[in-house]
């Protein structure tokens, strides 16, 4: 069952569950991670704002996408960040992320975007291979074009 | 002279060379564009909104970068997006880029963000040298990590 997350229907059990992915993500990846309850309320904090989706797999959630949402520079619409795509572990290569996708990107249409753009590591060929299916490119300009890099820095 | 432009002080001519450095901007990359107008338009309508930045270089402008800034997922501060960095060809190679860089990076953390990313073509050589001098990184989790790539679609 793959569905969005709507701060006025959503439970605490499934914020919670939320807050763990989030974690168990960034934990899985060495990244800094503020712990699962932190999260748990920040996401809520983000989808009371109004800029943030979350879809979700699974009852209890066995994956997630986080999308970002604002306004558009190049065009009247709204750009969407797929700032997180995570499928616990033991559930993966099932079609779950591919499944997540479908609804995320159907949603993001949904609020009005018309852009949706994602990092994601060279390394990680079976994420690669589902964005490319999906039409995602990593050219510049499209097909043929220059690879985009992201760069960051802490501040 | 490097300045923050801040909707209730800049002039209508200085939006217009905002809009009019923008649409070059992506020209010269094959990009669409909406036009001058429509993008000075539309950055005046963001200014606005409160979450993006302008700094530009010279008056008139010759160059400038567009920051956006939100509520970031994993910490409790603001992310900062490099949307844009853009300098006009005659000024090239003249320290241009990282002055403008050097007051984004100072403005992003004035505003409460304490992270940075932006994506760029992995040709463009001038602007990865610049952004590494300037401590970004193109590597998940830091130097040694797999490269980062942005992937991207029309929805």
């Amino acid at each position: 069952m793959i569905r969005r997350v709507q701060l006025a229907t959503s439970t605490g059990e499934e914020l919670d569950a939320i807050g763990r992915l989030l974690h168990d993500f960034n934990a899985e990846y060495g990244e800094d991670t503020p712990g699962p309850q932190v999260l748990a309320a920040r996401i809520a904090e983000l989808l009371g704002d109004g800029d943030t989706e979350v879809v979700v797999a699974g009852d209890p959630p066995e994956g997630l996408a986080v999308l970002r949402l604002r306004k558009s520079i190049w065009t009247p619409h709204l750009e969407c960040y797929l700032a997180e795509l995570y499928v616990v572990p033991d559930r993966r290569g099932k079609g779950t992320g591919r499944a997540i996708m479908e609804v995320a990107i159907a949603l993001a249409r949904e609020r009005g975007a018309d852009w949706m753009d994602l990092g994601t590591a060279s390394s990680d060929i079976p994420a690669r291979r589902l964005y490319e299916r999906l039409g995602f490119d990593n050219h510049e300009g499209g097909p043929g074009g220059p690879v985009q890099l992201v760069y960051e820095r802490q501040l």
